[in-house]
């Protein structure tokens, strides 16, 4: 089968110009198969202060109401798509920038309520459209997706990145060797969360769950709490098929995949 | 030689959201290969306003300055672009929104500045990739185009609709028989402007010139002078191999298509 890369960045590259552009390059020079997948940033939240648009946060979360979700729509969708897009051309990568409703790529439900709490127009992915994702490569276009799904009704919503990175990772293991690729602020999973020095280089199931065991965690930690729900989805993805899951730094992004940085995650 | 409808609308249908969803189905319905290019509206400038930009014309042009452009791209390439496209996915068509950036599909240049006024970042076309189009059509994805194009270098740059939709058309008029199809808020050329009973149903460039002549302009009229550069437009396109162009009302899109209403020009 042929190599795929899905590779997902966020905000701590978008909101960096100059972080945005290297890694962009390095995104372009990449032979194999590939999907980047972003996230947002901080753009949304500016653009909604200035036109005095209160963000509800819940839990960390979002809430979606009407307004915010045409704001993320034109500031994931139009802004950051088409800036990374005219990138990308201008180093020779033809690239393409999509949401889930282009060509029906993604289609998600509105989020139920959860134990009371609405979270608007947030999209919960019912369905990967492979078929079209395929056809892109066949043709050398290269997709660049923002993270706005659609319910199939003429309703947008907004979709968390790392989600479509992960749903579109195992889709398309059905055809070909998958590789997934979050790209986060740090140089991987650090075992001390103060020292950069300190990644795991691997990690199997077997020493993550003892990484995340209430033991160890209770002894002082060994793994950072807020990596566990990145590994748990990095593990649901290798059960799905997904050949490797690596998390690790944007700027090393060629050596993340030529196996010399990061944390990879592995079937053992 | 497949027929291929290239059809532009603007701000009078995109500002109007019943307009608009009814225009949108029609295009859903039409059987034959299809482009959907769309303007801007008064969605651009509204936000423009709401967030205390200035905005800047000259002789009735916007001159686009990097806040302008960052207005547009989120504006057209984000919030009207994805929206018209999760309605027309709603209404089974496979719309997929797209600026000049995405597939490379239109290269431009920055223009230069005229008669000493800078347009600021306004594109003049060089170059349309008809054979990414083609790959479109070939895999049932319908291109929604939004007015932004790009310079290959990095820089996206606003582009007048009109101009992309006649570019699109003479360039695919080598290998489609291309109606360009411009929607606007008149049933078509009105002989008396008042009265939209007096459509011209056929105009051949004879009866135009005779039409636009100094003579008869001067005796009072017989065309509504703000027509003559689209009209000049429509008969360029039909020097370069456009079949037919067919000026009109939105909301009589498919009266339009089936030669029931409109301003067809022609070559006779």
């Amino acid at each position: 089968m042929d190599k795929l890369l899905v590779i997902k960045i966020g905000g701590n590259i978008i909101d960096d110009e100059k972080k945005l552009s290297s890694f962009l390059q390095s995104f372009a020079a990449i032979a194999e198969n590939k999907i980047l997948v972003h996230g947002g940033g901080k753009l949304a939240t500016n653009l909604a202060n200035r036109l005095g648009i209160e963000q509800k946060m819940v839990e960390g979360r979002r809430i979606t109401d009407e307004e915010t979700l045409k704001i993320v729509t034109m500031v994931y969708a139009g802004y950051i798509s088409k800036n990374i897009v005219a990138q990308l051309q201008s180093y020779g990568c033809n690239a393409m920038g999509l949401t889930g409703a282009d060509g029906n790529l993604i289609s998600a439900h509105k989020r139920n309520s959860v134990s009371e709490i609405d979270y608007g127009l947030a999209g919960d992915i019912d369905k990967i459209n492979a078929e079209v994702l395929e056809r892109l490569f066949d043709n050398d276009l290269i997709p660049v997706l923002s993270p706005i799904t659609h319910d199939g009704k003429g309703q947008l919503l907004n979709t968390n990145a790392d989600t479509i990175a992960q749903e579109i990772a195992k889709e398309l293991a059905n055809n070909f060797d998958v590789e997934l690729i979050y790209c986060f602020e740090k140089a991987g999973v650090l075992l001390d969360v103060n020292d950069e020095n300190t990644v795991i280089k691997k990690l199997t199931r077997e020493e993550y769950q003892e990484l995340k065991s209430p033991k160890t965690l209770n002894a002082g930690g060994k793994i950072f709490s807020g990596m566990i729900p990145k590994l748990d989805n990095a593990f649901t993805a290798i059960d799905a098929g997904v050949k490797k899951v690596v998390i690790g730094k944007a700027e090393q992004l060629l050596e993340i995949i030529s196996g010399k940085a990061g944390t990879t995650i592995v079937n053992e």
